[in-house]
């Protein structure tokens, strides 16, 4: 089985790994912090023995190869980077447990008839370079390497300069290994697997993610001599939007909407904003409903330009619905119930990099439980007894698919 | 009478002074642009001859005290600060015709009964240090000098540290100078002298101002995992209130309310806001109509106290509407009809360092037309016309007061 020391240590010690003096962790992709994050894994990764390769948009893969291993590798994979103010679970986790996977079958003498990869994947968050899991998609042929490279943060970085400066621009062609099977461990960040009771999730579907920055330009005026009804308040016009995506969604079967970002400019306290800019994440299990949400929130946006305010939008990303692998996901249930956890199967709130390889390879996700449902925030908490159970059970799956 | 050339050359020039690369005109208190202006200025207040002396809130003075002139000055003043993306007027309109008005004393020889000053106060803007209008004040007794050193920008630096380090934290006690009378010539910035289609405005009385710094503490979350009913997002939160105050503004007679600053944090596109905070300025000519304001936007709060939200609230200034000295007023009134220029009793919408003065000296002042109703914009516009014939008023009002 899985020994649960080193991974829960090496959990602590990468989630130590990128925090500021107040303590805050903060490890976005292409960072200094990301840089010491990826150090620390591939130090872990040649201490197994495992061969490292890194690819030309910066997937780190660890590649366990022992005699008698051929074909298309099972891989276990995940990410690093996490978003700002993070908990030190998600996607850590999975590409940890990836490791003491094959720590487990070494330390058993097992022989798989397939080679074993873990990866971590690239710029997973998507909080300064968008879109989110960039490194699986571009890696999965969805998303051009060059495009990719060339995407900037507010600063105007591009993610190929991020990753030159920390090192991590390699050499393979991304695509250069296609998995027979890919698996994901991850914590639900959500709340359904702690109301349910119950310690995994054996997921069979992924909700679709649509993703906008807009921006809207009013007029900047004095704000103690212009009157109301000759404003044209680029703030207010984008708290309208803010209110009008958020009602929409609990209007929506199924949907969700966050505005998480916002600026407005010039920014003083007496001036109307002349310019509001923000994002939107939307996102709904049902293509058609998500679809639904997209146009409204287009017809609430050409509403506003009637008043007389310009509106720009930019896809940021845009996923559909993923539904994953059915016979995999009945390996989870099948070990959840040999070794006598409870386990459900359920939908993935949250965008993964499994999502991306579903496109070239069977996949499949294992979800624990997050207390509170708490997520992207530093009170972030699986229990010990949840990340080892999971980690067991990525382990029998492993096993059967790797057969050995 | 006034000469064209003079004011309006160092308009245009001291209106150069403080531009970025991309010709955004920004000259916030305390900065190195704003010391640009000051240098300038003081190069045209000796120039024309008169005595500069700087109190320790920085306020320029330049005093004119010709043979035979005693007792306390005329005082004409208003500020050279600007906004962020500021136009030209605001502010430096009144400061240089002030100057003019001297240089036109000068030059037909006569000889007031007191000294003439022309003042350039601190900060009157309040877009990096709060309060607004906060030279006027310290030098009116309104507010202690030390305290209003202590005062910081968003960065942490004291206003105080800010003045010494552009060499204009001066020698003299604020308030050394108590005028007889104080002067304002202001652009309008408001809609009312256009749309009445007359030149000069005889203001009468100035709207209390209230401006708060609210922040809202909600929970970050994931935000595709998150439920719409398990969320706590303080982004949506302030969208709520932004509505409310507007709605409310326009729903009070007479007032206004503008959310100029907000910021949300963490700031990610994934991440539901744990905290968002903003500021709120809200006016009324009518002091118990403003006091509604305010309490219905504080009951508004405790609504969503009530729903789980933290918040705070911290008071940035609060000024009781000021009714200016009626008899200058009819001053102003008498010398538009000499000259034949439309003149109208009028409300100023925006503060003024004159709302201050009011205080400690009979004030006045005297609006000239804004093109559109446009302020803190670059498209602030006056005509040159309006802006000779509001200095010319100016002009005749000072040699009444100063007997000369
Ligand atoms: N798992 C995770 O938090 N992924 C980030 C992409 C998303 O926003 O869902
Ligand atoms: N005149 C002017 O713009 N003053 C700034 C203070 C205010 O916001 O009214």
């Amino acid at each position: 089985g899985i020994e649960r020391a080193p991974l829960l240590t090496r959990l602590r010690e990468l989630g130590d790994t990128g925090r500021d003096s107040a303590g805050r962790l903060s490890r976005v992709a292409g960072s200094d912090a990301d840089r010491a994050g990826r150090d620390l894994l591939c130090k872990w990764l040649s201490a197994a023995g495992l061969r490292i390769a890194i690819d030309k948009i910066g997937n780190i893969y660890g590649i366990w190869e022992p005699p008698g291993a051929s074909g298309a590798p099972v891989m276990i994979g995940s990410h690093i980077d996490t978003v700002i103010d993070a908990g030190v679970y998600d996607g850590c986790y999975g590409v940890l447990a990836g490791l003491s996977v094959i720590e487990a079958l070494q330390a058993d003498g097992r022989r798989p008839s397939r080679p074993i990869v873990v990866a971590a994947f690239t710029n997973e968050e998507g909080v300064r370079f968008a879109p989110d899991m960039m490194g699986s998609l571009v890696a999965a042929g969805g998303l051009d390497l060059d495009a990719a490279l060339r995407s900037q943060d507010a600063a105007g970085v591009t993610l190929g300069d991020a990753l030159a400066s920390i090192g991590y621009a390699g050499q393979e062609q991304p695509g250069f290994l296609t998995p027979h099977v890919y698996l994901e461990l991850h914590v639900e960040q959500g709340p359904v697997l702690e109301a349910s009771g119950l310690p995994i999730g054996a997921v069979e579907n992924l909700q679709g993610i649509s993703w906008q920055r807009i921006a809207i330009t009013g007029m900047a005026n004095h704000a103690g001599t212009t009157p109301m009804t000759m404003r044209r308040d680029a703030g207010i016009a984008a708290a309208r939007v803010m209110a009008f995506v958020d009602q929409q969604a609990r209007a929506t079967s199924g949907g969700v909407a966050t505005v998480g970002t916002l600026t407005l400019a010039p920014g003083a306290i007496n001036v109307i904003p002349a310019e509001a800019r923000f994002t939107v994440d939307m996102r709904n299990p049902d293509e058609t409903l998500l679809k639904q949400q997209e146009d409204g929130l287009s017809a609430f946006l050409d509403g506003l330009r009637a008043e007389g305010f310009t509106i720009t939008t930019e896809s940021l990303a845009r996923f559909q619905p993923v539904a994953f692998d059915p016979g995999i996901a009945a390996m989870v249930e099948a070990a959840a119930a040999a070794r006598q956890l409870g386990c459900r199967r359920m939908t993935s709130g949250a965008g993964h990099d499994a999502q991306m390889m579903a496109r070239i390879a069977p996949s499949a996700m294992i979800f624990v439980p997050s207390k509170g449902g708490i997520s992207h925030n530093p009170m972030e908490f699986t229990a010990e007894s949840d990340l080892i159970a999971g980690a067991d059970i990525l382990l029998d799956v492993v096993r059967r698919l790797g057969e050995c």
